[in-house]
Order: structure tokens, then C-alpha cells, then sequence
């Protein structure tokens, strides 16, 4: 009998370690996906904060911000014990060891982050990131994902559900990029005077696709992980939802935009995907096929409209972190509301399409409401706090040149051929 | 005893579920791969090529393809259960679940697409490769594989073996690859008046190179999980040999290259190791380590012949779609014929150099032909079809100025600084 | 029971093949990083020495080095048996197979030499590298990796430990890319006749940076594997050090550099976070988690001063081999000497700081100058003996030529739109 819990205990570690390093690595496929969608100036600066993500994020939500996400509850709003993984932590009763599910989560706290950094390329301050870096990882995300996912988490005890996160984590970090884009403004030029959105082309499409499919990859782990156990019986049916959802979103921007615009749009396939994605991470192990093929759809599609509108309000979002997170985040939690099937989530419950009336939907929208509002106004409060501290912006001159020589002294790119005096060498 | 069972289920599950994802995975390495081989002004519309394959396949393979395949069996021919994963599937009898056993199919069916979007790349209309896809995804393949791995298929119950698809992937994607570059014809340039083929450098072979390490990676996916049970005493074995093959038809490729061309030719030594992995994907659990090595080095070399031949054939294959997959894979399926372990397959069966005799070796044979025939003329046919509807090539404009601008309107790389008035607001 | 037998082998099986290829998709991640590294003229001359290392490697591992690091031990200096994995491997008694064994000890053998290919990036002469492979694969590794990994090696007799190699992959691999990169001497250019240092920018950062992530990725795998069984109570806590230790090693370089050159250093910040992995590779098993963050920042430091100290010195390592590997091998190494918790290596045994007096930390520096100095000096010798042979370095013109051009015929990035013809196509 011990060996087989030792057996079971040594599988889902495994499993967790294994989707955990899976989910790393989508900080590759961010940094990717973002130095090629942006201008070729600033390709490198946005990969820095991608390692600001992983780097300060791991750090600050191993000391501060698992405590207040998984720590003992008080009042339903926030935890207050494990910091720096010390302390009373014995209410969390599973398989793994605490320090593995700290690792897990860790993955998560730094895709949050990651996809603000998108919202705020090619114009903020590096100092400045540094520090909402550290109040996003520290607090925002964690206070937030304690309501939802904490052990007696005020909108968890409600009844909602956020499988792996649609509204914890693409909801609140593309409602905080939103925040972000609109607090720090558009790029030079990106808007002319009469209002009119200038396009320049992403730097680099193949490095960009790479990203998406190396985020693709991770999201097996990240949805299939979450159960933190491999002997969970969705873990099939939670990778196939998520495959077919964005399976959906990708073929649905090549048609719709084959349709829109005359042309398959790369970068509206790219995110597509990435948004069939981000739709079914909250109902992957509630829905069934057909639904999420249904779920990924209409997320792509309606990535397209939101960036539209983005530009229309003259928004500035390089990658289009809030139309494939932001947008895809509500669609995907309130699908959980419509299509969740009876009794997936818990014994008596299902979504509204399946005769379980308004109670899920309600407390899925109520939920979804709070969270994304939290994103927002308290990613606005901190900005505008850290702007007595250090601009927000890079100057006016950096921003021109570029961040990656202004703020970082490198090109992403370089063509030289050798050392100052090669010519020198040569002619002698 | 019920909590081995579920163990077991449980770690065959994530088996599958990870090698899935690996596989899957190996579609970035696809559009890695094949973006740096093109020239930069086709880079993007190949990626796309590679989005279509992942996402209208895995579509297309959920709602008919996978009944046609792996459905109740009618006279050895084909499968015809199992339609948007519903009806009857209670011939298969797995470990996993159905839907688990569909996601690790679904990848192979969008490796065998991605084989051919190889071949067609640079000149190939969208609208028809997303038409060719549909076809290849619901119907060649499935068919083809239904011969050989559905239960009751008329191949494999001759006796036909192909462990992970040498001939059901390779072979078929080798030889539809083969049949789609000589309809759709060369590149324009590609052969001068008198013949003679015409060389452009690679756009990016850094991006080739880690498609190949990627696709590598992925091979571990392809053949170890090809057990579909974790507990498989094979396993160890397979990606033992999957390693050797592969570093043998590299290492020969690199001392080929530098005897044949006096230096170690990058795209050849990038391509010779996809055809090792390529070539032990049939046999990779029933030979050994040293008939690996073999296989491996004879495909690397191969590999180097069939380029030229093509060439000299004025068939134009951009990528080395032919040579890497229809080549090898033709090999591969052979040498099981050949080498084959003793009792390797199934008792009293064993490959010709084992003193097995022809049997199998015949069967393989037959197989192989059947396949790959299979693949040539109904990829002719349904191309032919494809004709009727849309044009299967792009116009010579947009085939001239490239096909990122020409069809999808944005270009691969672009190098510009900023927006359409970035220059005024210099000058102010 | 046997259940639970089988249960366990397949277990230990599959995820000893996972983190294998995890491993050995590290090869990409070297092959990224350096290519981006190195001047644009020798992006592919680099990857074709990664290739060289992954085919040549595995072999000559598998043919010499297997046996002489892990066969039957004679007098603690060296293996006798498993050449060609055959003969007497009776004395390895794991739940694995041995040659699921050798797969896991092959991605690491291939991990030293590509530690030396940085170092002598864009000079070596391609003949002599493939020479040098074989020394290290078949021969200058296995034999230092016997005397502290090998059953009855003498220094894992005599108490040293290196849980996943910061001394045996790092320090050796580190040692002996400083000997090659002395013995070869700088790149052309690279000092001025005043012995100032010349600064050439990195050709493709963010292909640099996504290598380091995928190095992040595969290091999880690299230190988790070695437990070489699944149910290792360890694992998730290895999993944890390693992503502490790259956080801090990262996050101490972005602040180091900035309060150093006031701006975050990209090259440097990528090296930081691989200076982390390298320092926690010995003693991720056994030390605490604030040890495993004082590591990291330890180590990340010391590689920028590393840096400087190498171009003070005149001794030319382009990537930064040595600072990464070498430096952070040995802080690694012997932190675990002060650092170990107790009882975690084995029962009575501790670090200097839980007062385990000098017995550990003596032999961890014994045995680090051991290995340290093997490397250094026996690449040395081979180095020598090579160039009896071949030439080390490529010519003069070749060398400000390219390697690309120069070496292999063909650049690693090429804008040519077409063929030679097409200008005369499109005037026509």
C-alpha cells in the first residue's frame, strides 16, 4: 500500500514538475512572440522584460505573493502565512509537496506578467517595469487568484470556477495591460493627428510564429498540469479541448480574415490561435468538444473586431495583449456559465445551455467582473505610484532611436562583420 | 487492484498527452525548418502553410478523418465509425481514452501535411493548400493508415509492421510531397533553359537548424510514445535507436559532404539528420542498436543522392521534402524486412538477416509500394480536382515579388524604424 | 506486486526518456545562443559544431565513452566494459535499462563539448573540432567522469558529490574551453596592438535569449533526471533550487549591470540566468532554497567579473564560455561543501555551515581541482596532438571572410530574392 502512494505521490510530482517546466518555457514563446511582432529597434528591449518576468517574478512570488494567494485565508480576501514558503501551510493537502506546487503556480504568476509586458513595449520605462513587476507578482495577481483559487477565497466559495485560469489569469492580465496601454500612451506616431492608426510591419513573423507555437506546447501543460494530479480522469479530455480550441481560433482568423480583408493575416492567425488558447483554459475540463471548437471560434473572431476597436479608440497595444488575453479571458469564463456539462464541475451544477439556469453564469460573470476590475484600477493606482517614483516612459529621443540602444546600449541586430579596426586588418 | 489500474491509466494518459504535445510541437519545427530554407520572401506564407496544417487538420481529422481511419472496419479498406468522434468505437480497446487516443493520431495526420507543404512551398495558391489539407487530413491519409494500423486493415493484417509510420507517414507524405512539386512545377528561375538547376542560398539557416533540433526533440514524442502504454518494456529501447539513427545519418551526412563537396554542406548535414529519424521510425523497437547506425547512415547518404536526383530531374523541391521523407521512409520500411529482431514483432517473426526469409520482407514491400502509390496518384487526382476550383499556383507577379506581400500583404522581416510619418516627427 | 514492479520501471523509464530529450533539446538552445552570440558571418560555422557534437558525440559515447565512464571500474581510475554497450554492465543495478541509461549519459556527454564549441566559435578550424569531439566524447570526459560518477570511481569514494554535474559537465566543460580558447588564440580583431579589448555587438540577441530559455527548460531535466527515478522524494525540490537559482543568477545580473554600466546588460543577463543553472547543478539536491537564491546571485556576479577579468587577460571567449561554465562550475561545487543540509547527501554528512566541518568541503575542492585541472590540461595535450594533424584555426582570409562562406560554402542568412536568372526573368 505504500508503494503505491509513493508511486502515485512520484507521478504527479513528476507531472507537475514536467507541465510546470512546460509552462517555463512559453516565457520563450512570449519573448519570441513579442520581439517579432514589434519594431526591430525595440526587439530586444521587450525580450529584457520577459527576463525581468521570470527573474524578479519567481523571486518576489516565491517571498510575498504565494503567501497572499495560497496562505491561510482570512476573511475570504487574502492569505497571511508562507512567506518565503515558511510557515503554516498545512491546509494545502496534496500529493506534491508544497515547494512543487509553489513551482506551478510560479509558471502562472509569470504569464501574468508577460502579458502586460507585451501592452507596454517599445515605450516604458525599464525601471518602471521593474517596479509594477514587483506589485503585479507580489500583489495584484496574487490577491486576485486568492479570491478565485485560495482555500476559502471569498468568489471560489461562491461557486465560481477558472480552470486554469481564463479570468485569473488572461482576464486580469489583459484588463492590467489595458490600464497600462491606455496610462502610458500610444507609441510616437502611431496615431496621426486626425486619428488614423499607422501600421508598421512586425519585425521579425517567423521568430513571432515560433513564439505562438511554442506558447501552444506549453498550454498542454498549463491546462492538462492544472489538475496537479496525473491520475485525474479530464486530463485526456482537457488536452483535447484545448488543442480544438485553438485549432478552431487559428482557422477561423484565416477565414474570417480571408473574408475581412482579402487575405489570410499572419498576425491575425498568430493570435487567433493564441486567443482559441486563452478561451478554453477556464472550461477545459467542463465543456465538451463541440463547445470549445465553438469557444475558439468565436474568440478568434472577435480578437479581430477588439483589435479594431483598440486602434479605433486610439489605443496603443503592439502585440495585442488585451483583444487575445482580455477579450478571450471573459469569453472563455462566461462560456463555463453557458456550456459547462452537468455535474463536470460539481455534483447539481451545469451552464445555462444545459438547463443549469443563471446561478453558474451569474457568479461566473460576477466573478469575472471583480477580477478584471481589479486588473484594471489597481494596475492605474500602481502605475500612477510609481511614476512619483521613476518615469514611465522612456524619453522622447530613446524612444526614437529605439529601447534597445537607448535603454540597453545593444542592437537586436547586427550586421557588423568584425572587430573597430578590421577594415584596418584588411587593407593591410 | 483498482488503484493500479487507475495508475496505470493515469501514466499511460500523460504518456500520451506529453508525447502529443512534443509531437505537436514539431510543427514549430516544421515552420522553422522550412522558413529558413525558402528565400525571406516566401518565409511567412510557408509558416502559414504550417498553421493551416495544425489547424484545419486537426479539424478535419476530428470530424471524418479519424472514423475513416480508426472506425469499425469494412473489408480491410476503411473505417466507418467514429464521425465528430461519436458512434461506435468500441473496437478500441486502450488504456487511454478515446479522445486521448484521437489528440496523439491528430498529431501525426498534421505531421504528414506539413510534409508536403515542404515541397509546394513558394509557388502554391493558399486557397488551394487549404483544399489539398482538408483532402490529405479527411481522406489520404486516414485511408492509407487505415490499411496498415486500423484494426483489421488489410495491410496490417498481412503482417505489414510499421511502428510509428516510416511508410504510413513518411512514405505517403514522401510520395504526395513528390507528386504535388512535379504538378505545380518548378519555382520560376529555378532551371535555366538548358537545365541546369540554380542555386539560392537558404534565407536562414539558424532557423533551419533549431527546426531540425526541434523536430528532433519531437521524434522522442513521435516513436516512444508511439507504445500509447507507458509501461511498454520497449520504450528505453525506441528512443535509443531514434537517438543513434539520427546522430548517424548527421555524422554521415557532415563526412559525406566534406568527401562529395570538400565541405560539410549545412542544409545537407540539417536534412541528413531528418532523414535518420525519418528512416528508424518503422523498425525503431524491433532492430538493434547497430542496424540503427546503419539505417541512419544509409538514409543521411541517400538523402544527399535523391537531392541531386531531383535536380538533375528538374523536380523542384524546395525544402527536400522528397529525398528526407519519401526516401528514408522507404528505407526504413525495408530494413525492417531486413533487420528485424527475432520474435522482435510478434513470435516466429523475423527480418530477412535474422533468417526470417522474405515474408516479411515481401509484405513490406507491398505495403510500401501500395502506400506510397496510394500517395503519388490520389494527391495527383485530388490536385487535379483541386484545379478545377481555384488555380493551384500564384500568379507569376505575385510569385516574383514573393508571397508574404504577394498573398498574405505583410513581409517576413521588416527593417522599418517606425510609422509613416516617423519621419517628420524626426525633423521636428 | 510485479504490477507495482512494472508500474515502477515504467515510470522511471518514461521519465528518464523525457528529461533525455528534454536534454538533448539543450542542443538547440546552445546552437540559438551561440549563433547569436557570434558575428552573423559565423552563425552556421557554430551550429555545425553543435551538430558535430549531438551526431559524433552520441557515437563515440556510445562505441568508447560509456564503457570507460561507467564499465566495470579497475583501480578507481577508469571503466573496462559496455564498449558498443555490450559485455558485463552487471555492477549498474537501476530500474531502467541500460541503454535507456546510456540515452540519459549521452545528452550529457553532449552537453561538455558543446560548452567548448562556444569558446573557439568562429576561428576553429571544422577538421580539428570534429578531432577534439572524439577526444572529449570517447575519452577526456568518461574518464573524469568515471573518478566521481563511475561505481568505485575514486573520488566518489572518497565522498565527493556532483549531483548533476557543476564540476563534471560545467567545471570540465568550462576548464577545457578556457585551455581551447588559450591555445587557439583570439579572434582577429579582438584586441588592438594596446591590449584594449574590441566590442563587436552579438549578431541576433533574441535568437540568443530564446536559447537561454530553452537551456532553462531543458535544465530541469538536466537536474530532476538525475535522480534517474520517478519516485525520488527530491525531485519537486530540485525543480524548485534550479528555478530559484536562475531567478536570482538573473535578477542579480540585470541589477549588477545596471548599477555597473547603468544600463541592464542583454548579453550578460542571459548569461546570468544560465550562471544561476550552472551553480545550482551540483547541489540542487541538497541545499535549502535560500542557499540555492545566495547561488544564483553569487554565481551571476562573478560571471560579469569573469567576463572582464577573461578580456583583461587577453584569452578570448566569445560566448562566454568559461564565466558561465567554468566559474559557476566551481562556486557551484563548492558551495555544496558549505551548504549541504544535513543528512541530505548521506547520513552524517554536511556542509561547513550546518557544522559539518572541513571533511566535505575538502574533498568537493579536491576533487573540483581534480577535474578542473584534467580538463584543462588534457585538452591541452590533445589540442597538441591535433595540430600534428590539421591545422586548429582556420586560414586568415578565411577567418574575415566568414566560417560560413569561408568553412561551409553558404551564409547563415541570405536576402537574395531569387536565382541567378531572375533579374533577367523580371526585366523580360
Amino acid at each position: 500500500m505504500d508503494q503505491i502512494q509513493q508511486l502515485t505521490s512520484g507521478l504527479d510530482t513528476i507531472w507537475v514538475v514536467l507541465t510546470a517546466a512546460m509552462i517555463l518555457l512559453m516565457e520563450g514563446g512570449f519573448a519570441l512572440l513579442e520581439a517579432g511582432f514589434v519594431r526591430q529597434k525595440n526587439a530586444v528591449s521587450i525580450i529584457m522584460k520577459v527576463f525581468v518576468d521570470i527573474s524578479f517574478g519567481a523571486l518576489i512570488f516565491y517571498f510575498f505573493g504565494f503567501a497572499l494567494m495560497y496562505g491561510k485565508d482570512v476573511g475570504g480576501i487574502i492569505g497571511t502565512t508562507g512567506f518565503f514558503m515558511g510557515g503554516d501551510l498545512s491546509h494545502i493537502a496534496l500529493t506534491i509537496s508544497h515547494d512543487t506546487y509553489w513551482l506551478f503556480q510560479c509558471a502562472f504568476v509569470i504569464a501574468v506578467i508577460s502579458i502586460v509586458s507585451g501592452a507596454v513595449a517599445e515605450r516604458i520605462n525599464f525601471r518602471a517595469y521593474i517596479l509594477y513587476t514587483i506589485a503585479m507578482t507580489g500583489i495584484i495577481y496574487p490577491v486576485a487568484g486568492h479570491w478565485v483559487w485560495g482555500i476559502n477565497g471569498w468568489l471560489g466559495k461562491l461557486g465560481m470556477v477558472d480552470f486554469a485560469g481564463s479570468a485569473v489569469i488572461h482576464g486580469l492580465g489583459g484588463f492590467s495591460a489595458l490600464a497600462a496601454a491606455m496610462i502610458i500612451g500610444p507609441r510616437i506616431g502611431k496615431f496621426s493627428a486626425d486619428g488614423k492608426a499607422n501600421i508598421v510591419p512586425p519585425s521579425n513573423l517567423p521568430l513571432a510564429s515560433v513564439g505562438a507555437f511554442i506558447l501552444w506546447f506549453g498550454w498542454f501543460g498549463f491546462n492538462s498540469g492544472s489538475t496537479l494530479s496525473a491520475t485525474n480522469a479530464s486530463i485526456g479530455h482537457i488536452a483535447v479541448t484545448t488543442m480544438l480550441s485553438a485549432a478552431a481560433g487559428c482557422a477561423a482568423c484565416i477565414l474570417f480574415t480571408m473574408m475581412r480583408y482579402r487575405k489570410a493575416d499572419p498576425p491575425m492567425v498568430i493570435n487567433g490561435a493564441l486567443a482559441g488558447l486563452v478561451g478554453i483554459t477556464a472550461g477545459c475540463a467542463f465543456v465538451s468538444d463541440a463547445a470549445a471548437i465553438c469557444i475558439g471560434a468565436i474568440c478568434g473572431i472577435a480578437m479581430v473586431y477588439a483589435t479594431e476597436f483598440l486602434e479605433s479608440k486610439q489605443i496603443d497595444d503592439p502585440v495585442g495583449a488585451f483583444p487575445v488575453h482580455g477579450i478571450s479571458g471573459c469569453i472563455g469564463t462566461i462560456a463555463v456559465g453557458l456550456c459547462a456539462k452537468p455535474d463536470a464541475i460539481r455534483e447539481g451544477t451545469a451552464g445555462l445551455f444545459y438547463g443549469g439556469g443563471f446561478d453558474l453564469l451569474g457568479v461566473q460573470a460576477l466573478g469575472l467582473l471583480t477580477v478584471c476590475a481589479w486588473g484594471f484600477f489597481i494596475t492605474w493606482a500602481f502605475l500612477k505610484l510609481i511614476k512619483l517614483i521613476v518615469p514611465l516612459r522612456v524619453t522622447r529621443d530613446e524612444e526614437l532611436v529605439g529601447l534597445d540602444v537607448g535603454s540597453h546600449g545593444v542592437p537586436a541586430y547586427s550586421q557588423e562583420e568584425g572587430f573597430l579596426d578590421l577594415q584596418n586588418l584588411k587593407n593591410n
